[in-house]
């Protein structure tokens, strides 16, 4: 995909779609006696607030569960949270239909096989850079920052560049 | 060890037996007030599911005991685990006789000295990146990928590219 | 800012305000079931105990609240903590004038968005070397070190050498 | 000190004195709400059990407290264990009348300023790869390690093996 044809894609999104393991967390999972814990990242975060404030809708599909998921969700504003979810795809399908977007609006953040099934009905199929060969390869667009280390961040400025309101949510910062 | 011949030990093997500390985690321990924590890396778990699910079977064996090893070989399906095992060798060779293979059809993964003895004995020695100098000079393959952080995953995936199951699994997930 | 310019604002701070996550800590937010974990670097926490030691009063303004960074402000000995803020300029201004300090005699250290406002009234802005774009474009000086991994501590030499102390301190520990 | 000169010095040691921060965990603190967490080296655990073993003594001299060290310590061996130790110096001079060793028969291994009262006084100063500027510079010996991540398995391997005791460990291992 060319940089203008990006662009417009980006400028299209009105879903994002992010798998938790590899994309929001880095693909550690701490596990000790009592709980699971996952290290997510404070610019991921952010950025996924100034996309929901934006008027982009973020969306969680993963195919585990855990406390420290809805925790995270639950900080970030993110409503739409499918854990638990061994094949992807129905609620992917599922998700759109219920916020009402076209396949186009959509674009998904994966890293791993089990994400490709949503990727490639996605308008707009993102790979972190350290994804499976895979799904790199089948990815529209590969970010530079890995997962769970600013991808999301990288993902969120690019489409609100795209959109147009960047400059202006910077600006704010600055007056 | 020439590529070919790599190809082909990966294509017997039946038994992948694997170390925890530097191997299924990063050689971090995280210890606090009432727990031990361990990171392990949510692509070799993924891995190490796809091949249970195509008939290799995954142990471990490690010199350590924690809660934290038992829920992650449970939520992975891995049945055969041995821990607090100071001396490796004796549940290798009682491993290898309960599930009836033969030498040249187990693989071990290791880092450090105590998984010299079982790597000698198995058909296919691995060493991690990140392994012991000893190690790494007496193991039939070293993977690109550190223990921890994609070592497993890589091996899974040579042995099913190897037994040729690897494509047709990939297919599941773009039909 | 040239190296004399930025020695002559370093020789004259007096209050050194930090963000927390990105700066504090490296950007990585734990969460399990129960509590919210940070990383903290153990030579920043030095170098933080140094600064008030020698008569720089160190403060912390972050958008999140935890208790992680209530239990390592403690033990640092800042007493200066703002949690939970927003708009982090009303804190700042609220802080400088409690403190009784001259606009000149601050620094910020931030690695974010909302650390622009702040930064832009301290007298001197200093962003960690991981800072969002447009954070190290405004920053007076980006330090060699990523936040959680030396940077408070890279900013904390610099300030008491720029004042002289760092000499007499290191001599301290060598008779 | 030159190549023969460290080989020397490394074979008279009998006392290898830690400190915490930096040199047995990396520099991070782990901060929640209700305990402290450090990251361990299994293989740093590993080289500490064969020193101890081969009869050198290994003691820890730490400025903070916290459970996570008296834990790592009772699981490795480690009886000789001062924490909270604002002035290392006279921890360690009584160390080492109470070990009954010679000033040359003693190695230290520091990260930070604080200990280096210390490494002035003991046979061997070993700074670990990330350790600060002032006691790197001072040291006998940098690490190709970094603290936390074989800095202490580095030590112990050169240790071992100017003692001429590291060929026939490694053979247990391999017959």
């Amino acid at each position: 995909m060319g940089d203008e044809q990006l662009r417009q894609a980006l400028a299209r999104i009105r879903l994002l779609v992010l798998d938790v393991d590899g994309v929001m967390s880095d693909a550690g999972i701490f596990l000790g006696t009592n709980e699971e814990v996952k290290r997510y990242d404070s610019r991921d975060g952010v950025g996924t607030k100034y996309l929901i404030r934006n008027g982009v809708t973020v969306a969680v599909i993963t195919g585990r569960e855990s406390v420290s998921v809805t925790r995270r969700c639950a900080e970030l504003g993110i409503t739409h949270v499918y854990q638990r979810q061994t094949q992807k795809l129905p609620a992917f399908l599922s998700l759109v239909e219920q916020v009402g977007v076209a396949a186009e609006e959509t674009a998904v953040m994966g890293d791993d096989l089990a994400d490709l099934p949503m990727m490639r009905r996605a308008g707009l199929a993102v790979a972190v850079a350290n994804a499976a060969e895979e799904v790199r390869q089948r990815a529209d667009w590969v970010t530079r920052a890995a997962g769970g280390h600013g991808a999301i961040r990288e993902v969120a400025e690019a489409i609100l560049k795209a959109k147009g309101q960047w400059e202006s949510l910077v600006e704010r910062y600055l007056t």
